[in-house]
């Protein structure tokens, strides 16, 4: 039995362009004498769908499509992720289903029983839960069909949740002789083995092989990597899809068994992850230029690495906007560095508009010292600037703050804030230099002054981020504690040998700074625990 | 029987505060000899307390601050909204619960049964369902307790859920004498009618006066209204609690019927709830002063009277802009405001750094012709000179864009959508002028040409609203169709009156501007559905 593993790229919404990939991916699967396809979660939609889900019409337009993909299915057995409407009783009308079509009919359906409800996820807010599982028949290979979340379970992989039921164990007297999983599986740092590993679980429960077949491709802030999983009655990983493309994996059951060691590097798909998170956000939208400011910081240094990677270095504007506190150092590394990337760059320096918002203000600011006041107007002069560009020349602006920064609030604003995607928000400053010497392993992209140099906002004379900030170190152990683990400060400073008063300021910090994140460009998920995605926090608050 | 229902204003997290507040509360119960003190939903944390909830600390604040309030209750029993830990199976790990104290002794506990997962509402993502309702005694009566959401299913008003039990029916036939219902019920436009109604269905089913206690003020985006509710066994309502104020409510169930029509004012309740939105935004987060940019415009005539009333005149910062487009009128129209609020205000003219924002982008641009470009260049000046005295003298910026506007796009991305509390943002073009009239009601406190004049951005040459957008009337009837009540294009043309290729562009129009909403500052929330806060789209999509 050969199953065709149909790793897509889908669109959220795009019915018309989604359905039109399934097609061609059953045209491909016939000629690879597939006999089942086997595509992702809610593939006909996209995911995640979100409110779109609560409009009939948009419901009435997956059963359309469905069609469609019925229609197309000549000898083969087909699961594909669709929504239906619960035409019996229930909290929600609509359920997370796979259709399970043979050969131009429709079978039935099988409807996702756990409801991911934690973290990026919000299934109970529009999906009633399935009811008990099946089996389906081909060739005489019983078929059990499972949906993301119903496989996880049994791993004990779930977030603040503990399901009353277990679909893998429901499996079990009804003796599958093979497991599909229809995904739509985030991304995040290292999680791919974790995916396997949950796969391996079941597999070994069950005594069957199982597949998994994922989403690929980024819809907002969600980046979804692929690979696949095909796990053998042991457990044993013997196929695995691309990382961070759309694949075809073709997994015949009795073709001899073949190792498949499974190694990858963290630093090279949490680098693929961003460039796809920075494509698909501006080719889903029909955008095809971008543009940053380049400061001579390693910050923006990667966001030009990557921009150049997802959008060619035709596509990617760099500007260098200079202020009477900019190095020289910063000045040359930027334009070394725009043309080590082949990108073009303008050079605006703001010292004009700063001084003419200092003498417009100064009549009312008489009086008062220079504080951060003066460093933000810089900022938002130059989001001003980028963001005329952006509405003369049809760039979007990729802003370039990290995480480390934007925990602590360690940036303006509607100044260097100012975006239409934040590329690494999620990504620490510890992580920032990982990634640039990644980039650098071969021969030197990013000059090593750039990467060598004291972090600085060079907003006033002699600025250095320590001088507000305790060492990223501290920040990044911090964050991980607070963000990621939801640690107390004493816990935090037990946990990461990190000084209680320090742990309590930062936590403090990061509650201070809601107010700017909840303004901040969407940013690209890749950890366990972004900002904003996933984390809701009151933004005035007494707790903290 | 006295029971005492305290209408309380919580903030979220401060359970400190929050404990203060009702060990209050109990002292002046046993003042007014009451029997039962009856406290809103959540009322230990305030509502609603988000990703807190995730925290273990958190929670083993609730149970120490629990200590205290039961310490508290001499001679009382007491029925106080908390969170308590779930020590059986089950998915979530928390109960949203009533704590049932009685003289210095914690009886037990009724956990809320139905949990509302749509629109504002995700407690799903946290709670845990309760099990079966039960009965509790005192001096002979028996008293059935349901928390917010439990008496909704029964009048049908829940949205997009269809909950399989519903407790009031399973309070029935343990035939209750009393019904108390702790709630944190948010306000929408006409809904205090909504929650009699809701309590009088359930009085009428059980044959039992029912009293609900609301939670007071806003937290966040949410606004919370009062108006708790006493109705009778008949269904009458008998007492209801102040609006958009703290209340001791005292309910004595041996009274002598009197009839209480409940009458109130839309327009003024509306007025009421930006008031109190703005005024615990500030006062909740330790801000006194605000500050908005008056452009002579209807919009921040009306921001400008709700800041006044929310923060008092000596707090209010007013300050015009003109740009080379603003006429006359705008410049001395909003002067004549801020003299009629007693408001200081400042005048900036951004002509010179728009001059030096253009020379410098001259060179970048040449050939280009004049565009949105400049429009939003002169929207982003103003942001920065608004955002430099917020940094400079502590100010909260108020935003004062409406949702028509937001709904369309039709504001600037770091300019006027600049500010740490968007005020309006969930108010039609429609009813900012019933509000402004509303207002005038007795004398001219807005300028009459402020009302009358044609709506502009007066960022070009003779530029109005009615260039861009067709008439507010029309675009206000598409959102209400596809915003509120999920209608396709082709319904909405067909409700609303509105020709069909409109209201795609309209719908087109809304989901273009996703990206914008998303990095706006966070409005209150007033209508059935407010943008962002409670409303998940993606931003890119390929639906519409």
């Amino acid at each position: 039995m050969r199953i065709f593993v149909a790793q897509l790229n889908p669109t959220v919404g795009d019915m018309e362009g989604n359905t039109h990939k399934m097609i061609q991916a059953l045209d491909r699967a016939r000629t690879k004498q597939a006999d089942i396809v086997l595509f992702p979660e809610l593939t006909l939609c996209g995911y995640p769908p979100e409110d779109l889900l609560l409009h009939q019409s948009f419901i009435d337009a997956q059963e359309m499509y469905l069609e469609k993909i019925i229609r197309a299915s000549a000898r083969l057995m087909v699961f594909v992720g669709v929504v239906r409407r619960n035409t019996s009783n229930g909290e929600k009308p609509i359920f997370n289903s796979a259709a399970v079509i043979y050969d131009g009919e429709l079978l039935g359906f099988e409807d996702k029983r756990l409801l991911p409800t934690y973290d990026v996820f919000d299934e109970r807010r529009y999906f009633e839960p399935g009811g008990s599982v099946q089996i389906w028949e081909l060739k005489g290979k019983r078929i059990g069909v499972l949906i993301c979340e119903d496989i996880w379970q049994h791993a004990g992989y779930v977030g603040n949740t503990q399901y009353a039921r277990d679909p893998v164990l429901d499996l079990l007297p009804l003796k599958p002789d093979v497991v599909l999983n229809l995904s739509a599986s985030p991304y995040q740092f290292q999680k791919p083995d974790m995916r396997v590993q949950v796969c391996s679980k079941c597999a070994k429960t069950l005594q069957c092989p199982v597949i998994l077949c994922c989403q690929v491709g980024a819809n907002d802030q969600l980046v979804f990597d692929g690979y696949s999983v095909y796990v053998d009655e042991e457990g044993r990983l013997r196929q695995i899809g691309k990382g961070f493309a759309e694949d075809d994996m073709i997994v015949d059951l009795n073709a001899a068994a073949c190792p498949c060691p499974f190694t990858y590097d963290p630093m090279k798909d949490l680098y693929q992850a961003l460039v796809l998170g920075v494509h698909d956000y501006f080719y889903k939208s029909g955008f095809k230029k971008g543009c940053l400011g380049l400061s001579g910081g390693i910050d923006s240094a990667l966001v030009a690495c990557i921009a150049v990677d997802a959008l060619g270095k035709e596509n990617v504007l760099a500007v260098g906007m200079p202020s009477r506190y900019s190095s020289e150092g910063s000045i040359t590394d930027s334009e070394q560095l725009a043309k080590n990337l082949g990108i073009e760059m303008w050079e605006i320096p703001i010292e004009k508009p700063f001084e003419t918002f200092l003498e417009l203000l100064n009549p009312f600011f008489e009086g008062k010292a220079p504080d951060v006041t003066e460093e933000n107007m810089q900022a938002r002069i130059r989001g001003t600037l980028l963001m005329a560009i952006s509405n003369k020349c049809g760039h979007i602006i990729l802003s370039t703050g990290n995480k480390s920064e934007m925990g602590m609030g360690y940036c303006t604003l509607y100044g260097d804030m100012c975006g239409g995607l934040s590329v690494i928000s999620d990504v620490t400053k510890r992580q920032v230099y990982a990634l640039c010497k990644w980039i650098n392993r071969d021969h030197e992209v990013i000059p090593l002054s750039v990467i060598e140099k004291v972090p600085s906002a060079e907003l006033r004379p002699n600025q250095k981020d320590s001088d507000t900030l305790p060492p990223y170190e501290i920040v990044d152990r911090v964050l991980q504690g607070y963000v990621e683990e939801y640690l107390s400060p004493e816990e935090i400073s037990e946990k990461y040998d990190v000084p209680v008063e320090v742990a309590f300021d930062l936590v403090r910090r990061v509650h201070r700074a809601e107010y700017k994140r909840r303004q901040a460009a969407p940013g690209i998920r890749v950890s366990k625990k972004a900002f904003r995605v996933g984390r809701h926090y009151p933004i005035v608050q007494g707790w903290v």
